[in-house]
């Protein structure tokens, strides 16, 4: 895991400092090039744009909507799918892998599901220079393409539960605005497809997922999120009900559904005749669920960390955590600063902390700060000579040094240079003692900037701790900005302001679905009409006598409104 | 990773064993069924396409060419991507992932590269009910979907090497008999992509990653291989050479390429231009591998190892090593003796072996066992009365009891009721930890039927034994299978003859296009025609005056021949 992808791989051997003088010079390049042209908070769109791009996370590709996810984001994918899939493998849920294509009458089986999906399918229809006989799809999602099959391993209830998931792409050719990570036209996720005798069993699963969910955003990427239940509008085409982790993006004012866990209900097992006996010897309809989270994840953690600098990365999921750069003088021991970096690297690897150095010699050391910044690495750790020497010691033996020498060219000659040369040897191997125990060390916490001198005596101490902290700050943070944005509101006057001021809309709603539609038609316009995100699962109080802010019926609940991607 | 894929999921929860009489009679199942109706040795096609479907590896897709790979499958590709991953990291390659889409532009720019391919490639021509104005590939490989960003990225010699690898889907539209896992239209693979400046480190890691290959098949899947070079004629469209890990499947008498992994020389990085400035400041063209293996590997293991009982799977790669089966008599202590099969797993679970048990209550034992042998579960546990009880001390205290019975009836009656009460709980204590002190338990070996008693006390040790053995069994007796095919012919009258035999052929060649292209079209029948397999790396002497078995011309290497798939 260690070891980012860098445009520029960086040599893990020592490095070999080259003698000073002489040769060719080296081309130091400066920060050219390397700032961000926009900034976040002026020109939102083009700043996520660039910083993906300039952090090394994605390459535009020559297919719109289609892009290339580098190692420094599949490496975040990696860390979230390792530990979901670590605990649905608790939970008894079982990895299996069904085709790309669906033939198009078990896609359209489903009236509901399909229309929400149609008009992104993307057909196969020639394989070389032949014509298919029937034209094929590709998959948007997985419903269709499993079902017919849970009808047929389903036959009685000691076949239940069936729990299966599978890693893959899906595709969904959007037209409207791509964008990398967060509406792209094939993208990877997990889907789990499940199939219970109860409907309680379903309902706690459904619950169970969302709360893994909650950890990937909250505990890894470090994004506040809200649980709660989709509107009928907005559910899961063909499903029961729809619940959700949803993310909010101050910037844009916008909500982002994170990942859904829906329960399916007994319609697609009706559909699909997903039937068993049970232990009455009664046919019953299989209960089913299916939920899934995509590599939206990483967009929804770029958009709420990021900043004029680039990439801010969670420690949790950055696949280097610490960046060693080493800091050298002209007339400085480079060779010790490089191999003190070294030993830096390789102690905190040991202790199983993801860190790595920066030895190019075409690059300056603030264009490695810069860089690394970019790149989003939640910590840097620097060493130059003044962390090299300990000065004390040093003076000493200068004095001791000069005092030999003028002996050696007064007093003894012959002894006495013998001497001062032993005395030459000891400084130099004292200066990397000197820097092996040296007291402090220089860390730069990428997320607010503090240069903290790290005591070099327990050096992975500090940094676990550093960590642990920036991780628990980037989540602190977040929080703040978005509950900033939360706004109550009980009217249709406090609505519209707060729709204006971007803001995150926290109402009391009659939950009818011709309201839903007509506050959506009422405040369309060019920023996106209003929806509801989701009622949250901690539901406030709703006091006898409340009403919708929409409708004035009874509030039967709180819900969260806004603009949405 | 325990817990294998069951049509029937397991409970892992202890199981209650219902009281004896009265109630619904259980309807237990007999051997229905579950038998193959084709041998491997008179039907192979017929007996692989059994032995997939009922070891619940595969199920039949809609699709032709598609398939549904099922967990029992899925984990076993999870098992071998554990590891390959876990080295390729160590090799400093990185993964990534780049679209499924390919414009026809782009695709088509390598040419000998795209002839290779061109027929088989599954084309985008709509998305909903609209044309894409352009139709979109899917990749066949990604050598054309990655080379122009290697160009991109790609600008002095300190950008080399670049070694990225992706884990992903890819779609050949074959239309020549599709065979699960062996030939799919769409199947899993890993796929490395490679940059160097130097063709000697290109060369080296072609066979770094060979080896790893070679270890997946021999250490993973107990297949035995050869590794060599593809001729001319089969090496990699566009590329260099290409070398190979050859596996073997002695019932058809065919050869079957492993997995591939190929030096591209520069011929990409002309065509992409993947040019980069080197030390001395001149333009060179960057030297360029691509290698990898697919779920045809599981394929081939089936092929190599199963048998009329079904699938016989190497204890590296099951995921249930270990099955353990209560076999309950009629009056025997059946809570007892799944108390003793629960207590078993977790002892095995426990020490990192992937055991499981089977509780159905619909099913005997004996339907049980043919169950698991067709899934080929390495190890089979059988738990039953005979196991359980200590016969001596058994007895003993049943004569204590009759004792005290006696006297409870006739001298004392109500102290020793009491004591007999006590006796009667003890006898029920005492059968539970005669079992799990017991000395014996029997142990059935999938690979060779082998029945074992293992000592409880030294279980666990002796059932990782027992794994190790079986693991090494299994490619002992495939590789003296593999080998007894092996013949090596010095003239064409001899290579006619083996060829008619199904035998691997060694033979002395002259290396030459033409008489490759000579023999297939000599050699052309029903059952396909022979061509090169590899040349072994390990390449016997080719005495001086040795003449190609062909051509009549001097030979210069030794090079196996056969039909392949």
């Amino acid at each position: 895991m260690a070891g980012g992808q860098e445009k520029k791989p960086i040599a893990n051997a020592k490095p070999k400092a080259k003698a000073g003088g002489g040769g060719k010079k080296k081309e130091v390049k400066k920060e050219t090039g390397l700032g961000l042209s926009y900034k976040k908070d002026d020109n939102f769109g083009e700043w996520y744009s660039e910083v993906v791009v300039n952090g090394e996370m994605i390459e535009y590709y020559d297919i719109s909507g289609c892009y290339i996810m580098r190692p420094w984001a599949i490496s975040i994918w990696e860390t979230m799918q390792k530990f979901f899939d670590a605990e649905i493998k608790k939970m008894k849920i079982q990895n299996c892998y069904f085709p790309l294509f669906v033939s198009p009458t078990v896609l359209q089986k489903e009236k509901d599901h399909i229309e929400g999906f149609a008009p992104e399918v993307a057909w196969v229809t020639k394989s070389g220079e032949s014509d298919l006989e029937v034209p094929i799809a590709i998959r948007p999602t997985s419903e269709t393409v499993m079902y017919p099959y849970f009808s047929k391993w389903i036959r009685g209830h000691r076949d239940l539960p069936l729990k299966l998931n599978q890693w893959c792409n899906v595709v969904r050719w959007e037209f409207s605005n791509p964008t990398p990570f967060i509406r792209s036209r094939e993208f990877l996720w997990q889907e789990g497809h499940t199939a219970f005798a109860t409907k309680s069993e379903a309902d706690d699963e459904v619950l169970q997922i969302l709360e893994l969910y909650r950890r990937i955003y909250e505990e890894f990427l470090a994004v506040p999120v809200i649980k709660g239940k989709k509107s009928e509008l907005e559910k899961f085409a063909g499903g029961l009900y729809t619940t959700t982790v949803e993310a909010f993006i101050p910037n844009t004012g916008r909500g982002i559904q994170g990942a859904t866990s829906h329960c399916l209900g007994q319609n697609f097992s009706k559909m699909f005749e997903i039937i068993f006996e049970n232990e009455k010897g009664e046919k019953a309809m299989a209960w089913q669920n299916s939920w899934a989270y995509t590599t939206r994840t990483i967009g929804v953690m770029v958009m709420v960390h990021g900043d004029d600098k680039g990439l801010m990365l969670p420690p949790k999921v950055a696949s280097v955590q610490v960046i060693v750069i080493p800091v050298p003088y002209k007339d400085a021991d480079t060779q010790g600063i490089f191999d003190a970096c070294t030993a830096t690297v390789e102690k905190l690897c040991e202790a199983g902390i993801r860190a790595n150095s920066d030895f190019r010699d075409n690059y300056s050391p603030g264009w490695k700060y810069s860089h690394w910044e970019m790149k989003g690495v939640p910590l840097r750790i620097e060493i130059g000579p003044k962390d090299l020497a300990n000065d004390q010691v040093r003076t000493a033996f200068v004095v001791l040094y000069v005092y030999l020498h003028f002996l050696r060219c007064s007093l003894f000659p012959d002894i006495a240079a013998h001497i001062a040369f032993s005395i030459t040897g000891m400084i130099d191997e004292l200066e990397i003692y000197a820097y092996r125990f040296n007291p402090q060390v220089r860390a730069v916490r990428r997320d607010n900037g503090a240069k903290i001198d790290l005591p070099r005596g327990s050096l992975v101490e500090r940094v676990k701790e550093l960590l642990e902290e920036v991780q628990e700050s980037l989540f602190v943070a977040a929080k703040q900005r978005r509950d900033a944005c939360i706004q109550i509101v009980k009217t249709w006057d406090e609505f519209v302001e707060a729709l204006g001021q971007r803001k995150m809309i926290l109402a009391p709603w009659c939950d009818e679905e011709e309201v839903e539609k007509d506050v959506k038609a009422r405040t369309k316009g060019e920023m996106g009409a209003a929806k509801t995100l989701c009622s949250p699962l901690e539901q406030p109080e709703v006091p006898e006598g409340t009403l919708c802010f929409a409708s004035g019926k009874p509030a039967k609940k709180w819900t969260y409104w806004g603009r949405s991607y």
